[in-house]
């Protein structure tokens, strides 16, 4: 069996995705060079009650992920988060008022009756961030 | 607080996927047409003990990650996945067996004493996956 340990996120602005954790309030645990790769790491614990990884299968050569596979190829797509009850709209007012790009006006209905909203990859390091809030 | 709640994956071709998966001995739980967003998704609820973002600053311009920017731009590089202690060459061995290119010949020593390797992201969907087994 076999348990997600980690996402490595490439980074090109390194304080830009620290601002953006801090946000999200995510702080940083360890930070480590490793010469040998090339990087250094920084370690951000995550909590991660319910975790799954999900499968997108194009259903439409228009849709978003049918696109997303036609100019980037197959691969990750996005990253989703569950956000605090009741705490949707602020944080999303907070990225808001911090300059990044949410990519609803206002929380959408998704599957499962979430509120869902998107920060857009290009404020986000180039990772779609889904936010999701139980409805 | 935020939580991981899922990983999406854009899918290529649906029944590599679903093979490579079950031999990393992940099932789906759920599957669900999305009409709305083009897409028909596939769960697979995923243990996850330890979890953690881990931020990948390049610090060397002839890095692996370094070049992954200059190609495809900043964002997720790789998912890690903790295999249970003395399952690691097992499952090489099989996944092998099964046609998927690992980076490795043998699992080598990561950070934190562990031992890894790498399933090559041509043969896994477009996703560069690490495992992980404690040394």
């Amino acid at each position: 069996m076999i348990q997600l340990n980690h996402i490595g996120i490439a980074v090109q602005d390194l304080p830009a995705m620290q601002r953006l954790f801090a946000l999200l309030g995510l702080m940083p645990a360890w930070i480590e060079s490793v010469p040998d790769q090339g990087v250094v790491t920084h370690f951000y614990p995550l909590p991660l009650a319910d975790g799954a990884l999900e499968l997108l299968e194009p259903s439409d050569p228009k849709g978003a992920v049918s696109q997303f596979i036609s100019k980037r190829g197959p691969g990750v797509h996005h990253l989703s988060f569950m956000v605090d009850k009741g705490e949707m709209d602020l944080l999303c007012a907070n990225l808001r008022s911090n300059g990044y790009r949410l990519v609803y006006d206002e929380a959408k209905q998704g599957a499962q009756g979430m509120r869902i909203n998107f920060i857009h990859p290009a404020t986000s390091g180039g990772v779609l961030v889904e936010l999701m809030e139980k409805g």
